[in-house]
């Protein structure tokens, strides 16, 4: 760690994927902090698809990262001074303090404080963190899955969905992977306990889902869109639940995009295709955490971590996520 | 009428829309009710949408109608000769009896009975029969319009559109109706209540929706698909709720038509789309019936009735409402 702190700003719009070039790590002076705030030195940032979003200038849920700001992330980081009364210095924070190794806040940017008692730091930016939160509220408030359902989910062995399947799993549902590669479906079969995996680089996605979903598909948990989400459309359950979470196979909404029109499945099946977005459930992040934690400490929920060391790899992390290259929750440690 | 019955057959399948040379009209005898069974003289026919997937060879809700065999149809008819308990003669009953002066019944196939004081059989085809019926579970129980809402139709002129406009007027929203043509528009302000009125044949639907939903659209009832509700789910307010009804403008499935990809739009508004059957909420029929039949005697609803009159308009009837040539519900009288 490089004595002045240092942070990882972006430097021009991305129209598309963001790339390294996008982003300049520089020097900035230590913050400190006033009265009613503390400093966090971090040591995880976590990357996600969602940066995607917060860096483009289209319409989003989010205002974009203005040019020459430090990227917004979420990061793990420990209190090292603090004028606030909650935050006592050595508690460990999950919270919104971007690709930085100082970061000052009142409050307001936390999500939770992870307790060492559960594990690394960094498990609080995976399983029990945004990606097991998401699926949990995604799969179960959304989703709806009931006991004997065939739950379909893309990016099947990633953060997100690696914790999606065996959620379903642990609520009685067979559960299908559709993952890049067969390091991928190995990893959905061996480690998340799917009941198939489909590997859309070397199959027919269409022809393997018949065969493994011969009822139809009741909830689709979907990170891709395009023409995995296609396939699945097109061979929904009657009463299905779709979940869209991501759009990670999209690598551009400039120019738009086409694909075979939903609106016939959606009726005849009587379907539902429904967004979800994380920060809609911050009031209860408790509730997942909590079936989280418990689940982890019966042994009943695994996860895999992929780590990158230090700041200098964020800039280049999340194309990464993006060309599908991580094994594992991608996280950079500081 | 002639004295030996007739009926209305399907002669072909259709590739698209239903025309008049895809059915017959033959003489059939009079069907004899046997114990348990009661015979029903048709005064009216129901013309919906649904009856182009009935007859369609693709897969879809319900067995397609047999070539051969009298096309299926909602019906109202009048009890003339009965050997069932529950049914007695001179009853006037809504159901699946078929484009025939003559069907045989167990009762299975009724949906509901009507009783003369709310008005003319023919209102339990429309705005108290199906087109009400659908107009109220879909937007009320799918859609879920709150008050202060900005709820948008297509096909807002017709026989369950102008319903779902009126309805959602008394849950105090405000109601932009979408329809074709200077005659319809006209009706969804003057006579139906629609706070705006946007001619897709004549005008830019999306330039006419910034202008009529300067927040966004918070509930979307679809009965047309393609381009009309391209524009419309561009335009979405955070958490809109769509219902899909009907896919109207899309007068072919094969080959499969493409459009705008909608998952982003589903994703960063956390939207949801969702197909609706009234075949699902059978068992609340009552429900809405005794709603309906309240808002139109207390004068809060009203109607529009297209009448063919004769068997012999029942072939070309499909095809003229997919045309927009109806001027409100659009039924054949015998």
């Amino acid at each position: 760690m490089s004595a002045t702190p240092r942070q990882v700003v972006l430097a021009a719009r991305p129209d598309a994927i963001p790339q390294a070039e996008h982003f300049e790590i520089r020097e900035a002076p230590a913050p400190e902090p006033a009265e009613g705030e503390f400093r966090v030195r971090t040591t995880h940032l976590s990357i996600d698809p969602a940066m995607r979003g917060w860096v483009s200038a289209v319409a989003n849920y989010a205002e974009p990262v203005a040019i020459g700001a430090p990227m917004r992330s979420i990061a793990m980081g420990e209190v090292e001074a603090s004028r606030h009364p909650d935050f006592d210095e050595g508690s460990v924070l999950c919270g919104m303090f971007g690709w930085q190794e100082l970061a000052v806040s009142d409050g307001s940017d936390v999500w939770f404080r992870h307790d060492r008692a559960h594990g690394d730091p960094s498990l609080s930016l995976g399983v029990l963190g945004i990606n097991g939160i998401t699926a949990y509220h995604a799969l179960l408030d959304v989703g709806r899955p009931v006991e004997g359902d065939t739950v379909v989910v893309s990016t099947a062995a990633g953060g997100v969905g690696s914790a999606v399947g065996q959620i379903a799993k642990l609520k009685g549902c067979r559960t299908v992977g559709i993952a890049g590669g067969a390091e991928k479906t190995k990893a959905c079969l061996e480690d998340f306990g799917y009941d198939a995996a489909i590997d859309y680089k070397s199959e027919d996605v269409g022809k393997a889902l018949d065969a493994a979903c011969p009822e139809g598909v009741n909830v689709y948990y979907d990170n891709t869109a395009g023409p995995i989400s296609d396939a699945v459309y097109a061979r929904l359950a009657p009463k299905a639940r779709c979940v869209v979470c991501g759009t990670a196979s999209i690598s551009s909404w400039d120019p738009w995009p086409t694909g075979p029109r939903i609106e016939r499945h959606v009726l005849v099946k009587r379907a539902s295709i429904a967004g979800f977005l994380l920060f809609d459930y911050v009031d209860r992040f408790d509730e997942a955490r909590n079936a989280l934690c418990g689940w982890l400490s019966e042994g009943r929920l695994t996860w895999k971590e992929h780590v990158l060391e230090g700041l200098e790899a964020a800039p280049g992390a999340i194309s990464m996520l993006y060309r599908g290259e991580n094994r594992g929750n991608l996280v950079v440690k500081l």
